[in-house]
């Protein structure tokens, strides 16, 4: 396989852009991109995007925005996988570079949810349809499952659960394309509404709108277009059971751990040299669980080390969600895999502000959907 | 890039499947295609799929068939290009084997279009909603508008179109998984109930269920498998604008011109040099454009070419749509560009019984989404 770089990125503020289109948005990222790339063209793209066919009543989104980026005849494909289609999106157009087929793609996602949709009944459609949304369950109820089997299990509370979008409001504070730049407190988070018993509002991750696009091409051009290009050290992806009841554990991915047991195989480092990781804090739950299956703490420490600041951007071990994660900086479901690596990249180049990560060398997305049934991880480094 | 073959092949019967389940639908055709390859695992997985959100309100479809498959935690990925998505999930899986990064990959496709979606609008997604569809027009109606254009510009007949559904209906009645195995005669298509002047409705692919995977592998291990590996000359894609009011002319699918000259180039071959193609016949119209648009017949000459004979089984100068094509086989819009894959080998290995092409050894599939704007083309070829 070729080695592979990401050589430019781009993307749209995320939150309720009721005055764009999907359209807008999606394109509005992809020439942001391709401007910081400074390439002048591109040999094919991605899109990553969960359910515009139930959002805004479109599909054939990549032919949709090949077209409105006016780039078409070149392929365009959408690549779907719930909350982790960005991320997939992203893997797609990796294996085209590292095939040899194409030189220069462009990997983006986008989603479109405040268009009037019923939001919740849409993401519910990442789930079991037969065996969990027909029972009445949605992604609150799944996360709340499993919220309570690690409380019980590791003694996990509710305090720490509280600790994750704290830190990340804190983080997104200093994002300026973040929904949500305020921060928040513990006791804030305590007493916001319950929405499913430990969740409450302030553990969920947003409704939001939404565009992100990264330049990929092969590492023998990249120094063409950027003194900086960044690696694709590793990109794996794995999957587990769609629906919570079939899992040996409620309080393992085994995506994530498959995935990220793959990734650091293939990079040959350990969890121990990731320098910072954008991981998918869908609810505070995730985040924690997450942080123990990608092998930062042991099964059952996640809480405590969200407690303790270990996440934490300032004098953390590893900081987690620097972007402000899903929960600050918005979660265009179809988007949120691409921004994961732009905020790696900027950290990776130099370019995170008051949200840099001093040192940062090497860089890990995760991202997933559902309730973990699919899950992307990146591992880029600096050069 | 590494030279890639397909080894195995499986599919369900298309038609109305109501008694089963778009899982047991996929399911069925990925197992009998691992059975036929004879192999013991495979790496990753991709599934083609337009419009399941609509249609039966699953997405996360690559999760939710590994995982009914029996084959997580591997990668499996959801690849949407309307009625392309099929076509579009083999690439992606050619991609895959072609980097480097897996051996065994399954490329499948799906679609359940009966289970009471409103399949008119479910389509119609494929299509620009803001400057098609919310004028109210759906794809009969686009179609006929290439009609009307191809008959008014190069004096293509009404019963030159009729010629298409009767040659594919006389192949479709050897297709034992075919949804119509009935002979249909130019007469009763003049005389079919009426949808969108000039199309009628035999002139039209119907609603389908199906399910239909096949088993890529590298070249270099593909002996191991079978006596009779199918390499994968070429596979290439392009778009061209959603909105049939963006292009210069009604009267040619510049995706299909574009992906053709690519997949030419690529094989080092001529149009001439096909033996017989699976073509995207979802209107009669269709097959007659991109015939045209393949290089087999000058532009203009697709209509008289039909009536002639010339794209028939016996005696045809370029058998198209053996297998009965969308219009007899079905059109379950997802598994359409894999079943056109299945095809192929079959007679590529000489397994296609009464509709067999004499002496076939290089075969082209060509599957497109909406009114042509994204397009798949794959060249293959016996060893």
């Amino acid at each position: 396989m070729k080695d592979v770089a990401v050589i430019g990125v781009g993307m749209t503020k995320f939150g309720e852009l009721w005055t764009k289109s999907i359209k807008d948005i999606f394109v509005e990222a992809a020439l942001k991109a391709i401007e910081d790339a400074r390439v002048d063209h591109i040999d094919s793209m991605y899109v990553g995007c969960m359910s515009s066919g139930l959002f805004v009543g479109q599909e054939h989104l990549g032919a949709v925005m090949a077209d409105y980026l006016g780039v078409s005849p070149i392929p365009s494909t959408r690549v779907e996988s719930a909350c982790a289609s960005g991320g997939m999106a992203f893997r797609q157009a990796y294996f085209e570079v590292a095939s040899g087929n194409s030189e220069i793609v462009l990997a983006g996602g986008v989603e479109k949810m405040t268009d009037g949709a019923d939001v919740t009944e849409a993401l519910a459609t990442a789930a079991d349809q037969d065996y969990e949304v027909y029972q009445g369950v949605t992604f609150p109820g799944l996360y709340a499952m499993i919220a309570n089997a690690h409380m019980y299990q590791y003694k996990t509370t509710r305090k720490q659960l509280a600790a994750v979008p704290v830190k990340n409001h804190k983080n997104g504070f200093n994002n300026p394309n973040a929904q949500f730049r305020s921060e928040i407190s513990i006791d804030k988070v305590l007493s916001s509404t319950l929405v499913a018993d430990p969740i409450r509002l302030l553990d969920c991750s947003p409704v939001s709108d939404g565009g992100a696009a990264v330049i990929l091409c092969s590492l023998d051009i990249a120094k063409k277009f950027t003194k900086h290009p960044i690696i694709i050290k590793a990109s794996t992806q794995a999957s587990d059971t769609i629906a919570l009841h079939s899992r040996k554990s409620l309080t393992t991915l085994n995506s994530v751990s498959k995935a990220a047991e793959k990734a650091y195989k293939i990079a040959g480092i350990t969890p121990k040299q990731i320098d910072f990781a954008e991981v998918h804090d869908c609810f505070s739950i995730a985040e924690i669980v997450v942080s123990e299956d990608l092998g930062f703490f042991e099964k059952g420490g996640g809480g405590p080390a969200a407690e303790q600041g270990l996440t934490a951007l300032e004098g953390g071990q590893i900081p987690i969600n620097t972007s402000g994660g899903l929960k600050s900086k918005g979660h265009p479901v179809g988007a949120t895999g691409i921004a994961q690596v732009i905020e790696c990249y900027e950290q990776l180049t130099g370019q995170a502000g008051k949200r840099q990560v001093k040192n940062a060398k090497i860089g890990m997305t995760q991202n997933m959907g559902g309730s973990g049934a699919s899950c992307v991880i990146n591992i880029l480094e600096a050069l």
